[in-house]
């Protein structure tokens, strides 16, 4: 009984390390599982993704920089003088009407004609997205062109499957309703089709000569930017396409087209002309009125 | 001695509950305040920003549509043919030359000349990037065009208030010697001096007829691709501007130009026609080959 006294409290201390460790696991576990539990939320609160963009907006300028100053390397940067062309005003109102006029016809296309397009026109179209500013000057943007059918129809299988998940399994009630009414599945016949499809990968971090990771301010942000001007280089030469965000596809499709650790899959823009018998949602777009004010 | 042996298992038993009490509530605390956990890791670690962007990019993707389809609103919308103007092979190559060199010269210019602009053109620019296309076509995006000055100025308040505390402050030692390389401050006359600012705020969520909250899909995504059209809108007219996202005066911004708590400002652009002796930092860009792989 005496003996037993003593091991008592031995035993009652292993019982408190033992219940310790178990908190410690099941921390472990709640951070790196986010997704699971990021993912259960969405199911029960649809927008959930927004108060999260919260806290990505105030993290992300906590840790990031306030201007989007044009160099980020060099110690001391010369500067330039910058004097571009100057245009008279009712030159500006019309170059301003045509370009709207221009871009006002693009549309999300689905239906993408197989013709092949000159190689060089797209070369140029991404020379035109690699303009955009960026955090620093950091570019961090990779665009990978695949042209070659096979490799094509490697990502199709990758993007339908993951799709046909989400949509049966992934996403909550809500969602699923908005694909009902959406009339969108799973099956993405114009990444077999399109002569070309555009892989935008965004550079999470960079790699310095000392191997040190480099931050990438705002880096999604900055290849969104180059993605808008690269729709718009698109439609200057009469070429469509479909912005999508692969769900879930990212992993998978940087092991696919062997892109570094660093890069993580934006966008994916499937390129062509529209097919002949191409047709889009009769949608309207919201009035200035609605996107402007002024004061 | 007796009492004893009977008492120690449960004083052992009462620390382990103490133990687990204790976890639980560092584990509360980890995940509320997140932001100030944030905070000081990105002291000592400057790119946890890619950490997180990693948890954005996969809690986005798992709460939000894959497929930009054209549109969200209506049940059951019409399909009506899509043929866009078609160009000749020389035409395209000729266009995409074009564009590039036009945006090209795009540079961020801090120099803006106080010369008024005709508002007719920003309506224009405006418009155009309201063309850009959106997560399930929410158009998530507000441009607030700000032409009066002492809105203007205090704007420039608050904005050079938060950053004078940003640079003293918030930063890492990293971040502020990356300041010191870039050799910007916190003065921002650009913010009284150019005719307009134009701050973009992203919608985090829409407002159903019913109240209810409306998700909008990859919403800053959007927003940031609807101003890269923008700053091709601009480039295309003359007029120059700096990309900037003022940090932490989100809040600020938006109680001081009354938009409603579902709008926060994404970036602030000041624009004008560059200033006589405008100059800018001799930067180069990547080569084409450094950001385009072709498989």
């Amino acid at each position: 009984m005496a003996l037993l006294s003593v091991l008592t409290p031995v035993l009652a201390a292993i019982l408190c390390l033992v219940v310790g460790f178990l908190f410690m696991k099941s921390r472990e576990t709640s951070s790196t599982s986010k997704t699971k539990v990021v993912a259960s939320k969405v199911e029960s609160r649809p927008w959930v993704d927004q108060d999260l963009q919260d806290d990505t907006e105030i993290t992300a300028r906590e840790g990031e920089d306030a201007d989007w100053v044009d160099s980020h390397e060099e110690e001391d940067l010369a500067h330039v003088p910058y004097s571009p062309s100057r245009y008279p005003e009712e030159t500006m109102l019309k170059r301003a009407q045509d370009f709207y006029t221009l871009l006002n016809q693009r549309r999300s296309v689905r239906f993408i004609s197989p013709e092949q397009v000159p190689r060089e026109v797209i070369d140029n179209v991404i020379r035109t997205a690699g303009t955009a500013p960026s955090g620093a000057h950091t570019e961090p943007w990779t665009f990978v062109v695949v042209s070659d059918p096979e490799m094509k129809h490697q990502i199709r299988m990758i993007v339908e499957e993951e799709e046909e998940m989400n949509y049966r399994q992934r996403m909550g009630d809500k969602w699923v309703h908005d694909l009902a009414k959406l009339r969108t599945n799973w099956i993405k016949e114009y990444l077999d089709v399109a002569p070309y499809l555009i892989l935008i990968f965004k550079q999470t971090y960079g790699i310095l000569p000392n191997s040190k990771k480099k931050t990438h301010y705002y880096n999604e942000i900055s290849v969104s930017i180059s993605c808008g001007i690269l729709l718009a280089a698109l439609q200057n030469v009469g070429l469509v396409t479909v912005t999508t965000t692969p769900l879930n596809c990212g992993p998978k499709l940087r092991l696919l087209l062997k892109r570094p650790i660093n890069e993580k899959l934006l966008m994916l823009l499937p390129v062509g002309y529209p097919a002949s018998d191409a047709t889009v949602p009769d949608l309207k777009r919201k009035h200035l009125d609605d996107i402007i004010v002024h004061i």
